[in-house]
């Protein structure tokens, strides 16, 4: 048996020190500690498999963190933060307390640029060349590592565009396994494709590189060549230009992502060219757990799974309520089999959000966009002018990226797109670029929209009906935002009713103290009302359902007779329930319609601050959505009233 | 004299039984009508007479409103909708009360989508042609016309991207004129250059052209022609592919797009086409008045001018307070004079936001990144993170284009950018896509972000420099928003102090009644309250200065001297200032440690509704910013504490 080589690199100085020949074996060992430790924590498996040769060369290569590298989207980066010290604490990966699962600035140098969502790494990375330029240093380098999910996103088509005009030095290295969660879409996609899949013209190619270049080991003679050559050699090659070309890039590729050897020496060529440069790497997601490359959807991140095997352990939890993803999924489905023009649009999450669902049956109505959330609320737009029915599904923390198109292409023209906003509220392991804590309060300022969060699947059901009725009656943008994961009720398959809008309803009667709630954090509170009442203490418990409108006939009574108030939802304090109840009490004391007092108003929701990665139990407790915190809450409020 | 032929031009009908022949008299007289009116009524001059012949020609061979028009951006509509009905309101043009400067759904049928912001006309043209297919209709036309600036923003190539995967029937026109408002920027735009600089190229495909087809007048020949050679020909004249071919476009030009015969010719050939089509059309933006040929950035949007002459029509209205803009582009042009690190950052809007003013003086240090308010963010952000002090520039309501990086890539990040927002508040003119209504409240729930808004221009200059101060020392990113136009001071030239951060000041004491300010709006309340003097009203004015984080040590106090609260801001009372104080009294509530009761609180504020177009003192009024308005409030206030 081989002496283990990842057992010696505690630093990229470590790797330094290898041999280029023991690079390969190095690249195993990487595979098989992912492998092993993303079983037991269960995390990004199969974007960090696919990149194991690509980042190990980077390193090997770079001067990092001298030279800055910014990994895009981020969950590729297991590997680099195994090479960059942080292979000791990688069993604590994603979990509370533990490191990140995406690169973050504050946990370590190498981390040039804190990730998490698409489509950033170019403009940042090109922020960085540039300063390096004003600073007169024209050594350093800079690399964007990019997807070829992520570079069709609309900001790094932004960044790509803006890049030549500035005259400085940074690799963008995209990152091509056909595939960014779900298949990639588009024509982008397509056209790496096209390049891609010429055998005449890559064998050719790969010659002619050998031949020239990298059989020397002569940085140098690689310089010449290239800047002698300049493009015409690739014109040639290509047959003309090619889209990176086009745009002003040096474009070499595409080459094999996962030989590591190869991969150094094209580095080595790249790192002593100056300028712009685009290297297109070929790689397999998953590569070397071959269910994982077989099944790449699945094993984005699998979960749980057998290291030797790959197969996900399933553990037997007995009968559960279902995904509110799921019910979302089957909901819409019931309804396209009825209306033709219901229709599905999402971007590039189609299995996360299960509009998959639908689309096994209609395929033709369902629309996967692309890492496109900007596009993909207009699109809908569109769709909704002409008559269909869309139901346009984005994660919270996403839609912050289309929130100018919900603003001036869907509300300001009050068009019925209906928005099902997933992963509202907290996330989990994917951290604070994930959470879903904004949504209520970047909505809520938007005139004439309706916002909406249930309480459970039934209610999921019933708001997504009467979104559906609501549109079909050319009403206003509908919003219904729930949560990742499992809702309530194992018997989540109710006839769904069309809601009243703007109104709420009563939960529980009361006394003295009313609990005013918004989503599912409301079935929390039923159970400690519950358990309250042995104590005498007996809340009220109302389920606003509706943000926006609200229901200010109702709360108007409500006003009269319960004299503290509590709101509790599962978003930021600024500006969502708590904001829009404190600023109804006051409307109704300006307006002076009010005959008695200005109930006290009090809030659960979360702090004014960005929320850490981490179990939901762990993360409940630290903002208080836990029981025992709003247990708390209401026995303070109750309190209140003695 | 010829007969006067737009006179007879009621409607689209009407101009479609013009023989062709007479189409550039009527192009020559709608030219004359918009720059006559336009003299009188300011609007955007220079882009409408550029695509005069183009809006003809559409409007002439497309049977709109059937078939789907959309205008990127839209301030190039004016040509479009004289000939849709609206010529005898034209008059109006962005006037209180009148028709919009840009395409609204609710004005006509022939709007097929509202604009004003930039690079949505692909995304929403696709979903109406995804819908027609739907429908089984593959005869409708779906028209996107959107410029060579446009065409850079993200969401145009998202749009762009996912439309060859879709086979549908749209036509994209690039109307290129090679600047957006300032001069268009980046690799596209060197690109297009790059096609139609190559006047071999254009010679040989513009006689190519006319021998094949156009000369011939029959467009089934076109579409054999066509169908026949497939890209084929076009592959040989570009000697290669090119950008759009490599998407999956059919590319058609460059053409000119100031020859109506000739555009009519093309546009009926590629009617006949069907399928995905881009055809590359060159503009003169200003075309047929000379002196806005020659100062297209001026003639942008001139104001009032002389018809014959062109020339701008100054008055002379004495000493006058400077600009905001001029404040913000001599203040920074200060800074970066002192320190090398100061850097500036604009999205497209260099001349609107004065940044022009450094750009004479430090052009290496200022970036104007074209339409992309993306990755205008993050390009900041990556030079912040090399210790360079960006100061980014955006107008407020095209903030709304950049949310999503400035929560995941600047203050998740804590990184000092510095955003001065522009165009915040009401801006009139230029209507609902434009005001900057939001950005109080869209941005008061990211954490880590300070937020301010100066009262006058000494306060922009403290707050700048208390912003510059706060980067230097690796502080957290900073927001200052002021309005479009002139401040209060002729006298602005102070010497900035730095200002503690969370500090508000008292502007004047008072009794019972607090009056709360945050901006500009102050100086109202300021001018009231002076008047309420002589009628023993006697409010106080605290200019909160600093919406987050907030001054509470301050607020706790005036909490117990001040019985009845009024806040005033220019933002919607829905999440800003009015949310924030509300919040804070029931948060004050909430901890017990008020000793008096909680006081009362009114507001002023934009109510919760798109706010239409006209000149702010019409709007003023309409929202209640007018003295008298505030007046009425102050009043009321007072009378509570009576």
């Amino acid at each position: 048996m081989k002496e283990n080589l990842l057992s010696k690199i505690q630093s990229v100085e470590d790797l330094r020190k290898l041999s280029v020949q023991e690079l390969p074996q190095l690249c195993e060992e990487l595979r098989q500690f992912i492998i092993e430790q993303t079983a037991k924590h269960p995390g990004h498996l199969g974007s960090s498999l696919g990149v194991i040769e690509l980042t190990v060369a980077i390193h090997y290569v770079f001067d990092t963190p001298n030279d800055k590298l910014i990994w895009d989207v981020g969950h590729q980066a297991y590997c680099h933060k195994i090479l960059t010290g942080r292979k000791d604490q990688f069993s604590t990966n994603r979990r509370y307390g533990g490191i990140s699962g995406f690169p973050r600035r504050e946990e370590s140098e190498f981390d040039a640029f804190g990730t998490g969502h698409s489509s950033t790494s170019i403009s940042a990375a090109l922020g960085m060349a540039v300063a390096a330029k004003m600073d007169g240093n024209m050594k350093r380098n800079h690399i964007a590592v990019i997807g070829d999910g992520a570079i069709g996103g609309g900001m790094a088509f932004e960044a790509m565009n803006q890049a030549p005009y500035r005259d400085v030095n940074m690799l963008v290295i995209l990152n091509d396994n056909k595939i960014s969660i779900d298949q990639s879409t588009g024509a982008m996609s397509k056209y790496l494709l096209s390049i891609t899949a010429s055998p005449a013209y890559n064998r050719l190619k790969s010659r002619m590189w050998n031949f020239f270049t990298f059989r020397t080991n002569h940085p140098n003679r690689v310089t010449n060549f290239f800047s002698k050559m300049g493009n015409s050699v690739k014109g040639w090659l290509f047959g003309g230009s090619n889209w990176f070309q086009s745009l002003g890039y040096r474009y070499f590729g595409p080459a094999d992502g996962h030989d590591v050897i190869y991969m150094v020496k094209m580095l080595k060529g790249l790192k002593s060219l100056p300028g712009l440069k685009l290297f297109h790497v070929l790689t397999v997601k998953g590569k070397g757990l071959e269910v994982a490359e077989q099944n790449q959807t699945q094993y984005h991140a699998p979960g749980q799974f057998d290291p030797e095997t790959g197969l996900i352990i399933k553990t037997d939890v007995g009968k559960q309520p279902p995904k509110y993803q799921d019910v979302f999924g089957n909901t819409i489905l019931e309804f396209a089999r009825e209306d033709e023009k219901v229709v599905g649009i999402t971007p590039a999450m189609a299995t996360g959000c299960s509009l998959t669902i639908m689309d096994k049956v209609f395929p033709n109505r369902v629309f996967d966009v692309g890492i496109a959330e900007q596009h993909a609320v207009t699109f809908s737009a569109g769709l909704a002018t002409e008559g269909y029915i869309p139901f346009c599904n984005i994660y919270s923390s996403f839609l912050q990226r289309g929130y100018d198109q919900v603003i001036h292409d869907v509300a300001l023209q009050k068009l019925p797109v209906i928005f099902c906003i997933d992963r509202a509220g907290l996330v989990g392991e994917d951290g604070s670029t994930h959470q879903g804590a904004f949504d209520l309060a970047f909505l809520r300022c938007i005139p004439d929209l309706v916002i909406t969060s249930p309480l459970n699947e039934h209610e999921l059901r019933n708001l997504m009906l009467t979104a559906y009725q609501n549109a079909k009656n050319h009403g206003l943008p509908f919003v219904i935002r729930y949560p990742r994961g499992r809702g309530v009720l194992t018997d989540w398959h109710n006839e769904p009713q069309v809601l009243p809008i703007g109104k709420g309803r009563m939960l529980r009667e009361g006394e003295k103290v009313l609990v005013l709630t918004l989503g599912p954090l409301g079935n929390s509170v039923t159970h400690v009302i519950e358990k309250l009442q042995h104590e005498d203490i007996r809340p009220a418990h109302f389920d606003v359902r509706f943000l926006k409108p609200l229901d200010d006939r109702a709360l108007e009574e409500l006003a009269n007779q319960y004299s503290v108030w509590v709101t509790v939802e599962d978003g930021t304090e600024k500006g969502g329930l708590f904001s829009e109840i404190s600023e109804f009490l006051d409307c109704r004391d300006e307006k002076s319609y009010a005959s008695t007092k200005r109930p006290h108003l009090m809030h659960v929701a979360l702090p004014d601050q960005f929320i850490t990665h981490g179990d939901i139990p762990n993360l409940y407790k630290e903002v208080g959505f836990d029981e025992v915190s709003i247990e708390k809450v209401i026995r303070d409020a109750w309190k209140k009233t003695l």
